[in-house]
């Protein structure tokens, strides 16, 4: 496998991706996704959806910040773009922090089939097992990927993979990315990223435009998206100069990412297949 | 004509902008207000809006992440700003993409003598004409102006202008900036400016302080807005490093707007009247 | 007093802060909430609001871009909150600016004892004596605290914070941070804060995390929140190089908040009690 050309293939499609995301971080979304090589597009209004994601190759649910208006929007868009066979992502951001969103986020995979969903790990033990331990948008200490658990976790993915029909992406100090039979784990990134808001949003983001671009490989698209963003976080932390702190930290992640090459993250990519 | 007065008119005067925009680039546009001299205020509840366009100089309406509520807010504050005689700019973001936006940009401009209409190639097109060739925000490269069809496009422009009572100013590689009768074409600017998000939402809210600050010269308000916005981009791409990318030049064209002064406005403006 | 302590408290506690706040500076609230050592979390769904405050240890309301939605959900958060004793915060952005924005900042302070409140001159007085003179959302100058009124300003403070038993904080060039017996002067800060937005919505974020990790003492929490952000602001200006403008200084200011400790604060923060 050469995850170079996943990435090769988002710049040379430029991917829409239509994102329904949160206004929080929905900015560094745009940014990123125009970074790796895509087009965003963003609009949550049932009566605009329907046509946004017409054209788009995919679409990106968040459920940050969800509201009633962007729930039904979610809805309607997410049936138009399984209508027409876009790759579809889900990130469940604070699923098992309230009922709307651990109940929005069960409803939406009970009725699409997503291509990925990528989430932290208390979000997607929230929404497999019903467990409620998310702590506020931050994964809890104690769900957390190590070295010690590692087998039972991607155990876990692959398990809630076969259940979803979905690519499984749980992104924290060790990332996940598995479907129903192989489970890969990557160890690119750096603590420094929790210190910054939107990373893995903007890393739902960008995953869906890898899916798009490569319709027919979502779990290494999902696995090169995975390895781009924890790359891009160590190049940034790289170039951190005396003074520097969590804001030039999350430019430099954006910029990274938008001079990412194939030949740079083939050689910096640092994943297995458990 | 000297476009430092019309800089130096925004930076004496605080023009307060009254923003409906969307919620992608609403951080940017907020900070470009500041950098060029203006002050900002964002509001798009109907309840609301009325109060607040009432002590602004100029209402920036953009249509991206349009929703219902936030319509119905367009058109009363619309209504309020015209009855005031404000400075009224509308920013179509993504007219041609959806009936949604297409449908509430004609029907704004069915209702209100914009002061000027800014938007890519495309959004005017679609319009202009019902052409529906947008490619989701960004303008399709067949629309593009060139250098081999710019009277053609400066004779839309022009046509546009005077249907509208509007300054129409159409932004992409080569900008026009149009009223009925005249058209310039500005040349600043970098290919590195479609690289970012919000660039165009940036411009227009930024021309708005421009037509508010020079109320009698709607024309060469908005010329002097256009060339501020290229030559900030120029400016930026100029403070460039190794390893700075996109995130990093979005913060330098702000940074570089901020620290415009009218000579260098003057010195760096390329522009042509056709 | 040892401001570091206040500091100290929010880095080892973590303090989880639920944000009703605009969409305009909503990201740099994110962001400096944890650059301080909080967690934020934001929603404005009704539906939602009322987990999310249960799982959080404090409230922090910001009326900008408020919306009827909006609105509901401060409500119900605020009750919910102040039920479990929550740390609450209002920043009445643009209260004096229009009838709603004045009305909902009235109404959230007759329903709740904030333990703080937190906005500029102007916003505050409209909210204390009905005056009407906020320019949008930044204050009037003819409001400004100065040496020659600190005295009057400080008692205006005191009594504020006696009729609504709440800690005040105004803030501006000079910023006053009282109860109802005490008032406290701060003179850090610079004037290039005023040249971006957000800087007192981020001041509020940071503010109800401080709120939380200092339960018992709200004055002193307040004021130390305070000398971080003016403090952090001085470093960022010492830390401008030639070109750098409004977007760099922005960044700047979160750099420096991640990065501030105890001793750091503790030797900067120049504050006096009247």
């Amino acid at each position: 496998m050469n995850l170079a050309n996943y990435l090769d293939n988002v710049r040379a499609t430029t991917p829409l991706v239509h994102n329904i995301t949160n206004y929080v971080t929905v900015h560094d979304v745009a940014n990123i996704l125009i970074a790796c090589g895509g087009s965003p597009i963003m609009t949550d209004e049932p009566d605009d959806v329907e046509d946004i994601t017409s054209i788009c190759g995919g679409l990106n649910i968040n459920i940050g910040t969800l509201n009633r208006r962007s729930i039904e929007a979610m809805f309607l868009a997410g049936r138009k773009a399984a209508s027409l066979g876009h790759a579809m992502l889900l990130d469940p951001v604070g699923a098992g922090a309230s009922r709307l969103r651990t109940e929005t986020a069960k409803k939406l995979i009970a009725e699409f089939r997503f291509t990925a969903i990528r989430g932290n790990v208390s979000e997607i033990l929230a929404l497999a097992a019903g467990g409620t331990s998310t702590r506020g948008v931050d994964a809890s200490v104690a769900d957390a990927v190590t070295d010690a658990n590692l087998p039972a976790k991607a155990a876990f993915a692959k398990a809630f993979a076969a259940e979803t029909g979905s690519v499984i992406a749980i992104t924290g100090a060790i990332d996940l990315v598995a479907d129903a039979t192989r489970c890969y784990a990557v160890r690119n990134g750096t603590p420094r990223m929790g210190g910054i808001t939107g990373s893995g949003c903007q890393l739902s983001g960008m995953t869906t435009a890898f899916l798009v671009a490569n319709r027919d490989n979502p779990l290494e698209a999902a696995l090169a998206a995975v390895c781009t963003m924890g790359l891009a976080g160590e190049i940034a932390e790289s170039r951190m100069q005396p003074g520097d702190g969590n804001a030039t930290y999350s430019d430099r992640i954006i910029d990274a990412v938008s001079l990412m090459d194939g030949a740079t993250l083939e050689k910096g990519a640092k994943y297995e297949l458990l």
